[in-house]
């Protein structure tokens, strides 16, 4: 049995403090020890930027009832991926990342417990990636959770990768599988409205074994430091975004910024088969999954030919989805039959 | 008649390309635009920062029903107070602000033209105290408007003005007047349930006009970067925090964090006479709004008696309250009678 304490035995000070020593943690890269002056304790943090590179800075909500249902994401996942959402926007600049601050807003039913469970998920990526929480704001809520999260990160100011800079005739190519996480989120649903429909709610067992890829790709994505080191450093890219709505939104977001067309080949999307099962289940396309499923956090970006020719010498896990074209030639999808169509910039709507 | 117009009828994109339009300004300190390398159109906004300067990062949420009520709050006045919230964060450290995000989760009430509101005020306050929007986050909510600011500053090194230095004989001191603010809103509260008790609310008048300068105080707070200037330039200043939970709270966290005790005279708590005029309608003490009213946005602060004499030739908006005294000594407050009482750590109280 979880225990269930009230935040208010606490406080908002009393619950301040315990995640002050939460957060008070080492990291691997010693600099974001050195230059932090100071973090939660006063009306901001202090830190001392690199000399010589820029800062990045972005900001990522998840709203209990949009982004996420409680009945199958913990507090730890949510934890992490409210983390993994922003650091997968400065991977995705080529940037390190540095500081962060999260907002809470929690309603009555959250125990010290579940904030606790939060902070976990989230300094598991602090670890991981090597950056601190730094300051933040609590207060309640009348109605859902809700959480913000903004992030700084630092580059080299010649290394950042913008999605303004893609090129005619520059191969278009993303990392890892695409759908996965969608198919996680189907999975899920499914089970959940398995659990309501049983006879016995206390003896069901929800069937997830088989999922664990898409599940994991759903609940604990990792931002895609990896190739973006790659990409800011050893191979020359033209442009980069992160995928979070979907890869037919973000190709035309690199596309519009770029004045430049794009021609997608279905066939080349990679998936899973872990994914194609889930699609098949529920008699859905899988490339659909991947051109209009949200919350992915791999990379999509653009290259000239020799340069993904050095860079499959140092990852196996890019792949070529297409080709940039002229702003004329419009943004198409190559269907496998030979079909072409416009690619429709339909992704995650929120209104 | 204000126009109505459902967000759905631009949807996420059209929306963030409108924001982005609106923020698009310029402000009067040019660096502010040198330094920024890309604003909203990218995974983060770039920046460099200043040569030999230190980075201060602060955030703040407000939740509709928590920190807001539409009925007597418009949304130009809630993106005003969300930004001064941040700045007045940014001032009680010393620092300049920067560049902000802004995250939005919008329920279906929220027309375009509110979201048009909202950047109004906030845009405003990036005019008066030259910082800009560069990024954020919009989505759907299930429930209540929830509004997250996150600010980035700078501050010279040796100019930074932290809570853990305050001295045993040191003053206390404030800016400004205290207690407006909770004046304004009691006055708020007073006229909705008028409102709603109104026989015909179609002919009800609220009854705001002798009390602008509480309501102001509330609706509108200036974050006191003209005193700041002043602490973190040509006077010595040993603590510094803002007033966002009450007087009392205030002191209490000067205190902790410098290891310190503190005398405050209740009698020497500038209060405006509009404060004392609401409090006595209300039957209640307009010290007690002071000591306990949140949302005040002025500064306390701490110095030697020298000190506060050169601040005195440099403004006249700066009061003695008390004097920070030894750990052991404890945290008083000395009444208008002469009695000494505990100064209780009660401000807003959100669990």
């Amino acid at each position: 049995m979880i225990k269930h304490t009230d935040i208010s035995t606490l406080g908002e000070i009393g619950l301040i403090e315990r995640v002050r020593q939460i957060v008070d943690i080492r990291v691997d890269d010693a600099t974001i020890h050195e230059r932090l002056i100071l973090g939660i304790s006063d009306d901001t943090a202090v830190f001392r930027p690199d000399p010589g590179k820029v800062m990045l800075l972005t900001t990522d909500s998840f709203i209990e009832g949009v982004h996420f249902d409680l009945t199958f994401t913990s507090l730890r996942h949510l934890g992490w991926k409210a983390m993994a959402a922003n650091l997968s926007d400065i991977a995705a600049m080529g940037g390190s990342p540095r500081y962060a601050v999260v907002s809470l807003s929690l309603p009555k039913k959250v125990s010290i417990e579940m904030v606790d469970e939060f902070y976990a998920g989230a300094i598991a990526a602090c670890k991981r990636y090597s950056f601190l929480i730094v300051g933040g704001d609590m207060s309640a809520s009348m109605g859902n959770i809700a959480i913000t999260v903004a992030l700084t990160g630092e580059a080299k100011e010649e290394q950042v990768l913008y999605r303004k800079t893609a090129k005619p005739g520059d191969l278009l190519c993303v990392s890892g599988h695409l759908g996965a996480s969608h198919a996680g989120l189907k999975v899920l649903q499914r089970e959940k409205q398995r659990y309501h429909d049983a006879p016995d709610p206390a003896t069901f067992k929800p069937n997830l074994e088989q999922y664990t890829l898409a599940l994991e790709k759903h609940l604990m994505p990792k931002p895609r430091f990896d190739i973006s080191a790659l990409l800011a450093g050893r191979v020359t890219t033209h442009a980069a975004i992160d995928i979070s709505d979907g890869l037919a939104s973000e190709v035309h977001r690199i596309c519009t910024a770029s004045g430049v067309g794009a021609k997608v080949y279905e066939h080349n999307i990679p998936l899973d088969s872990v994914t194609r099962n889930i699609a098949i289940e529920f008699s859905e396309s899988p490339t659909d999954y991947a051109l209009f499923g949200g919350e992915e956090y791999e990379l999509l970006f653009t290259m000239e030919d020799a340069e993904f020719e050095k860079l499959e010498s140092l990852t196996s896990d890019a792949t070529i989805i297409g080709r940039i074209t002229e702003q004329s030639e419009g943004i198409r999808l190559v269907k496998e039959s030979g079909e072409e169509e416009e690619l429709k910039a339909i992704g995650w709507r929120h209104f």
